[in-house]
């Protein structure tokens, strides 16, 4: 079973605006089982949307369209899919039930004709009712094809998806059953990775894919698998799994649930282990602290932290002594660990991560080479820490700092369990 | 001129990766007067790139391919782009040289045959140097038209669109003379500013364009002018804006260098000033730091932050009194003043940024409702505070949050000048 996706809106063509509807269709339809073939954003123009509409259709057996549904002149996609489908449109009584509803009770003022006009769908469509909205989704079925037309404002697409597409969607096609399970690998790059398990990839039955998704120092490796016996497919899976693991004993981490990051997996941890942590930051620049916060519930064992970002700081402030600075300089293996010992006490927490380094372009307060970054983790007995030389992008050099101290720390609270 | 951008990667497809690197690609073109044709995401698979060059080429003078050119299995598109062309992959003396060069410097391990052979190019392609990555970014001309094939790796697409796509297109094409000016408008919702300056804007001439870029809290105003007169297209941009200034005397904080965030126009004015910042954040959990040290050269005005994110550490590491917190509660103005303050003492600095609220989704260690946020600025001779409600999306609380004391800051500091 195969789908398209097609984002209708000139805001996407100019760069203005991420596409993140699509992502969102398309992890849904994968979760049933529906592939995507090809996601297609284009203008918000007759022609382009009627062109994009046929090519759709010679590939995909389910077309999901979004945007371009506004009462705003720019806005031609209905008029576009009556034409398509030889239909005209007619005004349906519940859509403008909904939209009257939606002005008394929020906007409170009179309605206007073109938004009563919102209520016009083709008269052959499908209303799937838009409670957040004042566009209607429309769900159109031809020569054994479904073409579903959504409002492109997110949380109403994500309403539409939830709570309409994807059950019709099930009841309409006989899904097979999908399966993915994704691997954390910390520690080896993509082309390491893949010449070690080489010969474990080779032996994959076919039904069976292998993706490598790298980014800055971590590689999530997904399997998966499709089939219309779940039991089969599961146990396939987890015997090709238990294969692997052998091959990447020290660099595996876990796996991922659909979203977890490593700062997650580690709250997750912390939580259960009823232990806390803190940071000491300064090439990393307070993006440590940031990731972590950024979870919800982070409070639970986030005490806080420290960016250190200038030299003097880090004596006034963090209490590293002026004398290992001078002697070892404020890049070195001394001061990540006095750093991270410093804020371990301050904070009083169990684990500390500090960082210092140069990120670059140009070198700082100390002679060490731009890329260089010394990441030390504290516990309530030890301190120790790793050097690392992490390239001449700035950007980058602080997001593998960010992900190379997550996997230190990960790594120690595994070993401490 | 029209351009397509085509996205490869399986992990587009089933929705485990945002496909930010169209949006970049979109912007940088739209600037040089390109204009994008169609976005389209593909599988990683020969056929469908094969018909996706064919359909592209067909709409598009500019055809720009990102992603599939990683060292793996999975990466096929060198193979199919030298087979369009009717061309053979040869080895590149320069790119396997840059390719030794990375991995001696960062990899410092063996290099692997996969690796080597990334210095693969079609033999009719000019290449285009990553000196951040392995994969080469390439260019091919065929029937007055442009292909461009570069690594998906976000940073290193971002570097070759930056440093050749961009200056090659211009010198090739005969691109008109494209003028953006952006205003940074704050304290001014979207739909108000449209009211106020409508008369303005409905007597611009037909060959400006005005934009309005909202973004919580804050509405980016971008005037673009198109033309070949580069004086006729300045003089009148000029003009323009001459008229819009005293229609948002109040709310303008000045132009924005291309893509120069509120952070950078602080920075550089602390620098002009000598003074420098510091900061104490709680319920922004270290975002302000990291978007301060983002930028290269924040060193010289950034001290350093406290991310006091348990109320302890907002006594014990901070040192507001105790009195206070239990009198006010942690999320006061009194409390933001107090962190605010300290901090500004701690790092002996010019200016201090302070933040304290709940950005939910549950109450905190206070009372506070979600989404309520007390933001205090200190400098060496005041300190105050302003109160927001941020609504109940913790992540835009937080974004706002930011956005908010960054506004607070550059009034503070135009006031100071």
């Amino acid at each position: 079973m195969l789908a398209e996706i097609i984002t209708i809106g000139d805001e996407l063509l100019i760069g203005q605006v991420t596409d993140t509807n699509s992502v969102f269709i398309a992890k849904a339809l994968n979760k049933i089982g529906v592939s995507v073939y090809q996601i297609t954003s284009i203008q918000d123009d007759k022609k382009h949307i009627l062109k994009a509409l046929k090519e759709a259709q010679e590939n995909a057996d389910i077309i999901i369209l979004t945007g371009g549904l506004g009462p705003t002149k720019d806005d031609i996609t209905k008029k576009t899919i009556a034409e398509y489908f030889g239909d005209t449109l007619v005004r349906d009584a519940s859509v403008l039930k909904n939209i009257e509803h939606l002005w008394e009770q929020y906007i409170k003022q009179p309605l206007a004709q073109v938004n009563k006009d919102q209520a016009l769908v083709p008269s052959k469509c499908m209303v799937l009712m838009n409670k957040l909205g004042s566009a209607p989704g429309m769900w159109i079925e031809k020569n054994n094809k479904v073409f579903v037309s959504l409002p492109g404002v997110p949380f109403e697409m994500k309403a539409l998806i939830e709570n309409e597409v994807i059950p019709k969607l099930k009841d309409t096609f006989n899904c097979p059953f999908i399966l993915h399970k994704t691997l954390l690998v910390y520690g080896v790059g993509e082309s390491s990775l893949a010449a070690r398990i080489e010969s474990w990839e080779d032996a994959l039955p076919n039904y069976i894919k292998l993706a490598y998704l790298p980014n800055l120092g971590k590689v999530r490796l997904r399997l998966s698998a499709k089939g219309f016996d779940k039991d089969i497919i599961e146990n396939e899976v987890d015997q090709q799994i238990e294969k692997l693991l052998p091959l990447i004993k020290d660099e595996f981490f876990g796996f991922e649930d659909d979203d977890d990051s490593i700062e997650v997996v580690i709250g997750k941890q912390l939580v259960k282990l009823k232990q806390t942590l803190a940071v000491a930051e300064s090439c990393t620049g307070g993006k440590i602290a940031q990731q972590i916060t950024s979870n919800a519930g982070s409070s639970a064992y986030f005490k806080g932290g420290l960016v250190t970002y200038a030299t003097q700081s880090k004596t006034d402030v963090l209490g590293v002594s002026k004398g290992i600075i001078d002697t070892h300089s404020v890049v070195s293996a001394q001061v990540a660990e006095s750093m991270a010992k410093n804020a371990l006490q301050l904070f009083n927490t169990d684990y500390a991560i500090a960082t210092t380094g140069n990120a670059g372009p140009e070198k700082g307060d100390s002679d060490a080479e731009v890329g260089t970054v010394f990441i030390a983790i504290a516990t309530k007995t030890d301190v120790f820490s790793e050097v690392f030389n992490m390239g001449n992008h700035r950007v980058k050099v602080v997001n593998k700092a960010v992900n190379k101290a997550f996997e230190m720390l990960q790594k120690e609270i595994l070993k401490n369990r």
